[in-house]
């Protein structure tokens, strides 16, 4: 019964794998979430997450901004990327802009967290903070969440682990499964967050994913780049790039099941994680602003860099984001998004469609079923394809809608 | 008397310019609106624009779109843009995305305006529609619009050619004044439409400028595209290009005050066309979407392709825009929005002042008058001032809020 999980039509799960309806973490994990009062509302605001095993590997990607949230520069610089045993994460305020004391304040979460999960090396933590930014950490506070989720940490932690690691998300992003492999079955987790910079101050999308299988630090490295490449690297909510955004795999081999370089295990692995974060990425984009609606933007021809600029002209446009919202068939606007992103080129010969409907074809409109068009926009999630004159480049992008919801969140709150 | 145009504390007008109360074309220049149907509305949708004179110069600049309109196709390859004696212009209907019937409805405009106007040549006439993409135009209907503002045409039609200009705009955007000259005075005119992609399929930026000076066709092109890039290329209302935006400088010679290449004149009638053009960009900025607020949002230090960038993603970004909105002295959003345009160049050592009040000094947040500054962002003009390290280059541009009715307008009525 994957549906509980798995539930939109472009997701397609592999057939080796089983979404866990009791959750649970993998062999060697163990997690915890506490309040520490860094949320003005007390909520969960703070957690710890853990492998026991002395053989874990990990991998991790962050964001490219320019303005470094002091955790994300902290663990780029002093944490052993390839080796990560534990997590340590802050809700509420996400330590960015806050200069030396913010790097200060995240090597002492950093030291904390280790000595709570029995490390004797720093360097095997990764911290992350995501909440307001240019507000001062408010340590102390971190610093008894810390102490108190470590004495919680357990291996059916990873719900409030999750908990803990939410802003203004909507609905939890969570997820445990088992993965047959031909060597034996694997315990797959991830906890997600975030849905761009979606609420006044509060930023950032966090992946967390564990596994018990048994990789190498390169493996785990190679499937979590291609995978984050097609998951998380696809979506977009308003088109903001935050300080803080954070993914991290580990894997803690205490399932004893090995799984090798270029084996037909490491496919198998790899089409599972790749589902799990194409499924996340999706709920994180559904999540976005309170949306009414997603849309998969699919751009086929031209080349790699012409259907790139096309499928993020389309995501971030707010005439089509808009229309997705009010349901509104007019693509004129796609149409338009799509001139913006090949300045100089026209006449470009687009072809459009919505919902498998052609509605332009070599850059002039079709006549087209109307009303079924019209229906088509209605549903929660729609399909543009826009293809372009040539052949041989292909991708694809998911987007949320821009409402009034995402106007009020953003704008009538004050920070 | 500036003051009913010239509103705006970052605009200087010119001492040697004075704002006419009454209106009234540049001497040689006829103009006309009427109501033709293509406007559900009834209102004035056809506009026609004629200078009498043999000798008339003209600049054009044009939208870089990739899916030109066939208007703009037409007049960048069969006009004569130095030389240009006619305007003419429908509201209501783009003809963007319309493929070869639209060209040939564009051509048919094209001819009849000529014919209107008492010329025998159609490459003396640029064409110009705006309103929704994808729709074939009413071609009979525009016809008999060009039939009737032909027999209407005079020297006092501006105030009406302005009105056939405008889709939903929320106020007119239109100048007339006369300049000062060492070798006489001029009369300098402008009629500006439109906010971007503001509105259900309404696109567009319409700006035609008349003087009755003498200029040649050289001393035209260059003042008018100095004057742009400082203008209309420092908007921005919401990020979006349209297939349609069309600006064009006529210059009857009818006053036979001629500007000299390199001359004082020149000088004075370049500052004229510069300070007309920024209040009309800024006037535009401001309609945006029925816009609470306009921000000013300067940059300087790093290179010229740093503070572009940095410029641009504040102003686009939907997060800046919805705090400015809400009257939110959200920083922290700007900051997020500069590491968002520098990617891979953290830690970036950023300043952040709004309404000269600093917030953030080398990337840190920095104590200030959390009153004075909540205070400052309610103003109905707020201004950024953002520092990158480094030194040399500076960048300025103005942008709209994101609010309720962008999203009522652009949501809400379908097409």
């Amino acid at each position: 019964m994957n549906a509980t999980f798995y539930d939109s039509r472009w997701i397609e799960p592999p057939e080796h794998v089983r979404v866990s309806a009791n959750g649970g973490l993998p062999r060697g994990f163990r997690a915890a979430g506490v309040a520490c009062g860094v949320k003005p509302s007390g909520g969960l605001d703070l957690g710890l997450l853990v492998s026991d095993s002395a053989a874990t590997t990990s991998a991790a990607r962050f964001t490219r901004s320019g303005t470094l949230s002091a955790p994300v520069l902290l663990t780029m610089e002093r944490s052993d990327l390839f080796a990560l045993r534990a997590i340590v994460v802050n809700s509420g305020n996400a330590n960015a802009a806050t200069g030396a004391p913010g790097l200060e304040d995240a090597a002492r979460m950093q030291s904390e967290a280790a000595r709570e999960a029995g490390l004797g090396d720093d360097t095997a933590v990764a911290v992350a903070s995501t909440g307001v930014i240019g507000l001062p950490l408010p340590i102390d506070s971190v610093s008894a969440g810390i102490a108190a989720a470590g004495k919680r940490l357990r291996a059916s932690g990873d719900t409030e682990f999750a908990e803990a690691i939410r802003t203004t998300d909507a609905f939890a992003k969570r997820v445990c499964q088992d993965v047959m492999l031909g060597a034996g079955t694997v315990r797959l987790c991830a906890q997600a967050k975030g849905a761009g910079m979606i609420s006044p101050g509060f930023a950032t999308l966090l992946v967390f994913v564990q596994t018990d299988a048994r990789l190498s630090p390169q493996t785990c490295d190679l499937l979590l780049g291609v995978t984050v490449k097609r998951s998380f690297e696809r979506i977009s909510v308003d088109g903001q790039l935050s300080p803080s955004d954070t993914v991290i795999l580990q894997c803690s081999g205490a399932s004893g099941v090995r799984v090798e370089p270029e084996s037909a295990d490491e496919l198998r692995l790899g089409e599972a994680l790749d589902a799990t974060l194409r499924q996340l990425a999706l709920m994180v984009a559904r999540d976005g602003e309170g949306a009414r609606r997603v849309c998969r933007v699919v751009v086929r021809g031209g080349d790699g860099e012409a259907v790139e600029a096309v499928a993020r002209a389309v995501a971030n446009s707010s005439l089509v984001k808009t229309a997705l919202y009010g349901g509104d068939p007019n693509w004129g606007r796609i149409s338009q998004a799509v001139g913006m992103a090949l300045p100089g080129a026209a006449p470009v010969a687009v072809d459009i469609a919505i919902e498998g409907i052609q509605v332009c074809r070599r850059g002039a409109a079709l006549p087209h079923d109307a009303r079924a068009l019209a229906d088509a926009v209605q549903r929660h999630e729609v399909e543009y394809e826009i293809g372009l004159p040539g052949e041989g480049a292909e991708t694809e992008l998911f987007f949320s809608d821009l409402g009034h919801e995402y106007v009020t969140i953003n704008a009538e709150y004050t920070t």
